[in-house]
């Protein structure tokens, strides 16, 4: 039933694993649009699946988390009862909204096509390090918008919370994105993927957790890079290549600027010195480069592939993206 | 380090595979409780652990998905970038909510025995049958309190709504609560058990959907009751036992009344007469037997216990509880 050979060549490719990585943006604003963008996207995962690769997915929450966030912010404005919900906990709620969504859109074109897999989602922790020097700092705003007022109010129960003003639209909440060590639920997602399973991992770039005194760990409020997390997971896990899978078909230099180039390839040594150079936007092309560059970095052989989601299957044959080695 | 002798003896009780039902009234309703709650539920959960027992996990969201859809809905009042979010939806999000929360806190404890188990989080659908009865006339009342106008507007946009007078202080939306007839993560919860992991599954009964025309699978605004979906999912892979946590030690005739009576042990019939005659109360005690009896009669051997969450140890050597077998 389930197609092993690789359909149009391109090396040794069989069984090649691969960590690919959905952007949050890609996947609409309302259950019903991610519903219809996770239709079409479950068809270029499927047809990596059926090239014979082992597919791990993880994907972005930018817009959920917010949404969720933004929810529960908004609705205790007009109700007490309901709890404000850190960012741990709307991760944790993005990664079954959004898991939900892919294991089932992935799981109906699997059975359209006679594979016989299952696909499953895992609740993912990722620890950071509370001595990372982005909690310093928290930069990244999220949710909605607040008066002086409120912010007041909501800083009596929560001292530590940080705000700025953006746009002139209000203040907002103000989160630390430090980076990711280890992931915890690599256990199980390791035996999921060597029995066969399609795992969705990492939602978001994981629940961010510290470490505690009792040896346990507990959520922190932050929100992790999900290429960054991707990257961690793609290690831990050996994969084979890395893919960031974005709007756009790869990686450019003065992009957007009339003089614009696409890169095909290039070396870890050359990203590393056009990050350097200022050539990608930071929270958009930079960490996926940087991702990139550390994945690759760990082991001989691995390569990361940039590309835009519907050429996937070709980029990992070298005929689209951007391909680090 | 993991000991695997049943410390208070018993009877042949090492490696029974258990599912073990928590409720979501026992959860609290904020995350701080939720936490807070789960961390004294660890203690016992690791306590059958280490007497020996394979547990997968299963626990209500009552509470929880109340919450959230409430908080969807609310917040659409006031901001009407918000989408509204349905119960399929809204179940995912609380699975992953209260699974992080459940994976952490027994990870934690048993991290603290020196047990080397992982706990495991996965996002469960389970699907139920679009001619269930139960659609025709939905009954369970959630979320939030409506005026008409508000219902008119969106009725416009989801016609098959309905909503019921609820208490003088509005209307309600209404949803079926049909039965659970089959686990889509089957699969892997049984890899995963069967690698030794703790596996949390089925939060809140699943996220409930229907087969469609394609051969896929579709969320249906529906809530499962999780005894039912934790009964089927114990069939499904062959578990021993079924424990059914409850905030009282067992099960009782004429409850609340004065010749209250505990019952320690019930064959399957003496515990169908008394649902016939109207001991337990619909929602409450009577889905438990219910669930119970319909487990152990599809194969010899097997039982269902309904006891406090602090006794489930002893429950299951026979000294605590009710006992249906």
């Amino acid at each position: 039933m389930y197609n092993t050979t690789s359909p149009e060549g391109g090396g040794n490719v069989m069984g090649l694993k691969i960590v690919a990585a959905l952007g949050g943006n890609a996947l609409g604003n309302t259950p019903k649009e991610q519903i219809k963008k996770i239709k079409s996207a479950a068809c270029h995962i499927a047809d990596m699946i059926s090239s014979g690769y082992e597919v791990v997915l993880t994907h972005g929450n930018g817009p959920q988390v917010g949404m969720i966030n933004l929810a529960f912010s908004e609705s205790t404005k007009i109700n007490e009862k309901l709890p404000l919900m850190n960012l741990p906990e709307c991760t944790a709620m993005s990664q079954g909204y959004i898991g939900y969504h892919i294991q089932n859109g992935i799981q109906t074109e699997l059975t359209k096509r006679g594979i016989n897999k299952k696909a499953v989602t895992i609740i993912t922790q990722v620890e950071v390090n509370k001595n990372d020097t982005a909690f310093l700092k928290p930069t990244k705003p999220i949710g909605g918008y607040y008066i002086e007022e409120q912010i007041k109010k909501i800083k009596e129960n929560n001292p530590s919370f940080t705000y700025v003003e953006d746009s002139g639209r209000g203040y907002r909440k103000t989160v630390a994105s430090p980076k990711p060590d280890f992931i915890l639920e690599k256990d199980s997602i390791l035996t999921l993927i060597g029995e066969g399973f399609v795992v969705i991992a990492c939602g978001g770039g994981g629940i961010p957790v510290i470490k505690t005194d009792e040896g346990g760990y507990k959520g922190i409020d932050a929100v992790i890079d999900k290429d960054f997390a991707s990257g961690v997971l793609a290690d831990l896990i050996d994969a084979d290549c890395l893919i960031m899978l974005t709007a756009i078909d790869g990686v450019y230099l003065n992009f957007n600027k009339e003089n614009q180039m696409k890169i095909e390839k290039m070396s870890q040594q050359e990203a590393q010195n056009y990050c350097d150079e200022g050539h990608f936007a930071p929270g958009s092309m930079l960490p996926k480069v940087q991702a990139a560059i550390k994945f690759i970095n760990k082991k001989k052989g691995r390569k990361a592939l940039i590309c835009s989601l519907g050429n996937a299957d070709l980029a990992i044959k070298g005929k689209s993206g951007t391909v680090i080695e």
